[in-house]
């Protein structure tokens, strides 16, 4: 199940970012599941990363080589997370990296892996090593689609986003990929996303970019409130496309910046709609808030409460539960008569107690659609934020009890 | 479904509390969805309630009658909340008291209100004082099996605990009875729980242990993460037993507070067990930790954990998931290397990575059981939390999504 029709749209080529793809047999046999990404010379490269302290393998060895080399390629396996996996999942996760670069004839440190999948199981390093060259001999900058079906684990449909923007009469290309459907709680970061743009761009201002970019959209969704060990977002600029070096401050910043958080934002919330289970796509908007940390902790209980999410999946109007996940989401001197709640366009709570019009028909005529707003202001200040999120339906649990089986 | 065999064992009656049942058919008829408590003249009474800022109308009567007289009698129903209810709601809990007191020729004061069921809807007050003599009618001491049936909401079986303890040559009864199965994640106190002993003990002494008793049982148990807008606990002293008035410090006391928590523990754990959609019933115990707000940080993150609670319910020893809770659980400072973690008996992280000696085999002989024991060590400190929680099952989600219907 998932919510939408998928509907992806052109996905248009990233000079100077070619893609190879193979089946290497990590987990099962005959899948998709190793994407290789290669890197003109002369790109620059940023990224954010998950912020579980357990974090797994991979992300300590791209975070390490990111900081030592310019990075040339990106090496992504499915079937398996190698976390949880110790000093030999290190040992593993670089073996990857170094056979790459041997092929490639580049350093190791110019490899940055990204892994996802089961937690605790050693990497088949052989399996993955074997694929190599037969990854490497397909890489073209035409591949997006099937990168998008390479990294996929219980993801139902592939996630991609490609938007072009006119700079100064240069035009520019801004195309991604991302994963993940379970465990999905980033902070920094998604399960994995990747995206390339061929406008040239300075590594500090690509940094700030892919983190303000994440933080308005990767880290805004949210499936169950499990963030994973593996989070990662890749953002790279290949400079192809012959503009002029990026500056803050300027129009043309701000136009790419505009582009750029819209194909993060289409990418998180492709996430968010083939959740594992998802019949509906819900955002929940916190308005009225003292701080950005108050509108969080309202939008983020209310999204992660089993109660809501079961009554989101049955189309149950149930208000009541709404309410009451606002009075115990921990907010200190709120005043519960200034409280104000929607369901779609109808108002379900009015000045802390139910709205005087409303009607149960109401309610069920929102309850009723596949993407659903839950709005609550809070009448304190001024913030505004939104989050993410899904129903909890049966295939929400059938999914996850019998994701090792 | 519900764990264990749910045996209650004999429920020894208590002096000078009477209990009376009745069908009111708040919800449906010809259901036992009326309890009355009728409370000797001389006894104590204290209790503690819900810290959810939207608290239903009867919490906000029960504290201010508590606070204006000395209460004596409890009038519960199931079937209706009467929470988010606004000024009506708070008119119509006073109404039902107000009736009860006029049989009973006490003040209004004098009766505290007790509703639990669905929220957001308007009490039906007819039914309730309709329903009121027949209670009266049948007020009995050895009605305590009959009153944990007529508390049951989705509970699949009434609650219950007694134990009788000698303090100085005085047998010393004390009998509860709790109710509650989905939005349990009390903050001061339970859905429902009400407590009674012979023994007698002043008021302010009373609510120490009540207040103690719950931070130690009923404040320790979860099913779903969802504080409810209703729950109280009571706990009345009838001092009927004839024993010395009980002072702290003395070892009668200290008897008697043992006593008391083992009941306080066994009408909370019962509502785990009978958790709605349970097929396991799980201790979370922290140890290791610097403080108790680090111990019970880590074993609610895990006790909250949609996949740790599917992993559960599939019987599925899927460790990596747990220690990725306890990597995001957003404890500072965290050494992982300092990290171990058992399931039952068999220890699957040792010093921050996979045990050495763990088997697949010796996870699933643990969660093949219905009571499964997840233990960390932070190795940090010397605090050790527990608490006690459910899977989540396909269950769960069915009563969930079909509450209204």
């Amino acid at each position: 199940m998932a919510v939408g029709d998928g509907n992806i749209g052109t996905l248009y080529p990233v000079s100077g970012l070619k893609l190879g793809i193979a089946s290497a047999g990590v987990k099962k046999p005959g899948r998709k599941d190793l994407v290789v990404m290669s890197i003109a010379q002369g790109s620059t490269v940023a990224g954010v990363f998950t912020k579980n302290l357990f974090c797994a393998a991979p992300v300590t060895i791209a975070k390490d080589h990111l900081a030592r080399a310019t990075p040339r390629y990106l090496l992504i396996n499915t079937g398996n997370a190698n976390a949880g996996t110790g000093s030999s999942g290190m040992v593993n996760g670089e073996r990857c990296c170094a056979a790459l670069a041997q092929i490639a004839g580049c350093e190791t440190e110019a490899v940055l892996p990204f892994s996802t999948g089961v937690i605790g199981e050693p990497l088949p390093v052989d399996k993955i090593v074997n694929a190599l060259p037969a990854a490497m001999e397909n890489l073209d900058e035409g591949q997006w689609l099937a990168a998008a079906e390479g990294i996929m684990t219980t993801d139902s449909r592939p996630k991609a986003c490609s938007v072009q923007v006119d700079l100064d009469g240069c035009l520019i290309t801004i195309t991604g990929i991302s994963k993940g459907a379970g465990m999905i709680c980033p902070n920094m970061a998604t399960m994995l996303g990747f995206v390339a743009t061929d406008a040239a761009i300075d590594t500090p201002t690509l940094q700030n970019l892919v983190r303000q970019a994440s933080e308005h959209s990767f880290n805004r969704i949210t499936v169950d409130g499990d963030t994973s060990t593996n989070d990662a977002c890749m953002l790279v600029a290949t400079g192809a496309a012959g503009n002029e070096r990026l500056l803050e401050g300027t129009a043309a910043y701000s136009k790419f910046e505009v582009a750029l958080r819209k194909v993060f934002l289409s990418l998180a919330q492709a996430i968010v709609k083939d959740g594992e289970g998802a019949t509906k796509f819900v955002e929940v908007r916190v308005s009225g808030a003292r701080d950005e940390k108050d509108a969080l902790k309202v939008a983020y209980a209310i999204a992660h409460s089993p109660l809501v999410k079961t009554a989101l999946f049955a189309s149950d109007p149930n208000w009541g539960r709404i309410l009451a996940v606002v009075g115990r989401s921990g907010l200190e001197n709120l005043d519960l008569n200034q409280v104000n709640i929607w369901l779609g366009s109808a108002q379900i709570v009015e000045d802390g107690g139910r709205a005087s019009a409303y009607s149960e028909e109401q309610g069920q005529a929102v309850m009723n659609q596949d993407e659903i707003l839950i709005h609550v202001d809070l009448g304190a200040g001024t913030a505004v934020e939104s989050v993410w999120t899904t129903d909890l339906s049966h295939d929400y649990v059938r999914i996850n009890a019998e994701y090792r089986t």
